[in-house]
């Protein structure tokens, strides 16, 4: 097979608030090969993205994403990681490529999978598809009453395990966030399992993160979540030297493998968090989730907007039965629903797996999302380098 | 003051190519506060970098960076440290917006510098802006005869330092590049500096690259630069713990301060390289210096563009008197020698300074630009987000 087209679908909601709620807009990205329809899904700002697929070349080591893609060569993994290299080589100055690839990378997969009737875990090397339990993934209420709430929600929708994020953490005193773990708590139960995402809040401020832990530790957070920069892996370990039961989670920001194997090596994290719209796609997720089986540190997936990229940051651990949580998008937008007609829904036991069906096995219909269609154009020198598809 | 507006100018030569000479096109920036105007260069591919500017929001960690900077307040450095944290946090999710926030942020120094009729450099609270060795960067030829009369021409145009980069290093067998690095020297002089840059041709290859070194020490290289990715600090540190009289140098893809750390921590190069236009900006690279200096680390620029690029990335450590040389564009394209009226030069001694004048000291002729202005467009939902301004 041979890449004939990549095709970028850029949707918003009508609205789009401060709220930290990834699922508000969606780069989508359709791929043809050999006759074969793929679909991924970048986590990134639309615009930039579409932008480093078309933008003229600046040197040899600056090019466009689409010079190492487009015509290329698709009969196999080996094809899509040499495609991977290509990109780390020829757009080493484009820092915005590794998240367009990440999309393309995607598609390339479920294109793979569709060609040889298989799921893409199975390519990836897994026998089977081990069941997930899902973690809805949620916001902080302002007060802790919403907290609260929104935690009893998520029980009676049948979570045992929920991961409250962002919302006033840090910005205040390490009281009022205690108030609002024990709200989380309570309104989950003593039983389920309570993740706490602080979304870097602290930024390398190692004594502020801290001043939060005997407060996780007591209603028995699973793991506390980026309070720090991505990339501030020594502020991580110091976190992680200070001793608490509640081990820290981080990894989510990497975009690309050695990001991910810092925040775990020199991190020391508990948990790594991938984002497949992000490191580069699926191919090197699945070297992280081996990286970190080898070192005892759990792999979970980070996905915040779609059932495609659900499916999608899935594969690259669904073998592994003993990581045993994944995030969950509980709550995403009208947009985000609407992308996956068949989307991976929760069995009797409130538990999920990747799909069985070829490729990732995620049905994209395009006509339902029409409402939510960005028009776009980018035009340079008088030439239309990118024109929002017609659906 | 306050930031009144920011106008991105995208230049190109008529013709790009596959060369690894970053001189080939520019993204200028200028910037008006409080009746000043200040000038930047981001060193980044032009659409992408414009459209991290102006781009949507997707959510509150994933805004563009305009939502940072027009408007804000720019009385002092601290308002300057002050829009950089913004950005790290509000544009947290979108990759890009690094080097779009790198020119800007040179420009706020320029404006300061200007309002206070001092130096970027007296500002960052240097006295003295100190003489530096100038050092030709060059491109290896496809031949080492060609490597040879381009070491020969930049001695008789009076470098005494030269660093040859790219072209067929790495590609073929260790022997077909030690000849190349016999010519280089051979040119250049036995008393010459010469350094060596492979850009990333060895991946993650430590025995690759560790090949090239008898070959390195025979030609007494001052340095070997970017064998492997630029965050591969584990194989920096592998090669540096292979005990050769040639130190690596890396650092010139940070794109934040963390990377800059662990690219001299971990990695433990002997010298860092950083890019103003890619980092942030002047301020982090300025904490850069302190923290090479603290460690015995040299601290060099990394400019293979413009002279304004240039002033920009000597201001870090212009009063630094220990790390003598910098990297000086020998023979950058019509566009890059078009963008300053006034360049820095050599003087008698075949040495640069920092320029003394306020701010970052060049004055840049947009009249003579014009022949290279790139013509873009880009428009989201009928709304015109970004248009070439006149000039």
């Amino acid at each position: 097979m041979k890449i004939d087209a990549v095709d970028f679908f850029y949707f918003a909601m009508p609205e789009v608030t401060t709220a930290a709620d990834g699922s508000q807009d969606a780069l989508v990205v359709r791929v043809s090969a050999g006759g074969y329809v793929g679909w991924g899904e970048c986590e990134a700002a639309p615009l930039p993205t579409i932008a480093a697929f078309v933008c003229p070349m600046s040197h040899g080591a600056c090019r466009p994403v689409s010079a190492s893609v487009l015509g290329h060569a698709l009969d196999g993994p080996e094809d899509i990681d040499a495609i991977s290299r290509l990109v780390a080589r020829d757009s080493m100055d484009l820092l915005q490529a590794q998240h367009t690839l990440s999309g393309i990378e995607m598609a390339l997969w479920d294109i793979l999978g569709k060609a040889r009737s298989e799921p893409v875990w199975k390519l990836l090397g897994y026998q089977r598809s081990e069941a997930k339990i899902p973690y809805a993934s949620l916001l902080f209420g302002d007060t802790p009453q919403e907290t609260l709430e929104r935690a009893k929600k998520a029980r009676s929708d049948g979570f045992s395990a929920a991961k409250f994020g962002w919302g006033p953490i840090g910005t205040t005193s390490a009281q009022d966030d205690a108030d609002q773990f024990v709200a989380a708590r309570e309104g989950l139960g003593t039983d389920g399992w309570l993740m706490v995402d602080v979304g870097q809040i602290f930024a390398e401020d190692v004594d502020a993160a801290a001043a939060r832990l005997p407060a996780l530790e007591k209603v028995k957070a699973h793991w506390f979540e980026e309070p720090f920069y991505g990339s501030s892996y020594e502020a991580y370990a110091a976190l992680g030297a200070r001793g608490s039961s509640v081990r820290t989670a981080g990894g989510e920001a990497a975009h690309n493998l050695a990001m991910a194997r810092h925040v775990m090596d020199i991190g020391k994290v508990g948990f790594v968090q991938i984002d497949c719209g992000r490191i580069g796609g699926i191919g090197p997720a699945k070297i992280v989730a081996d990286l970190a089986g080898a070192r005892g540190i759990t792999y979970v997936n980070h996905t915040f907007t779609t059932h495609l990229a659900l499916s999608a940051s899935l594969q690259p651990y669904a073998g592994v039965a003993r990581d045993r949580i994944c995030e969950y998008p509980a709550d995403p937008s009208a947009l985000a629903q609407a992308i996956a007609t068949n989307p991976i829904l929760r069995d009797a036991n409130g538990e999920i797996r990747a799909p069985e069906a070829p490729g990732l096995g995620i049905d994209v219909d395009l006509v339902r999302l029409k409402p939510y269609l960005v028009d776009t154009e980018i035009s340079v020198k008088g030439q239309v380098l990118y024109r929002t598809p017609a659906i």
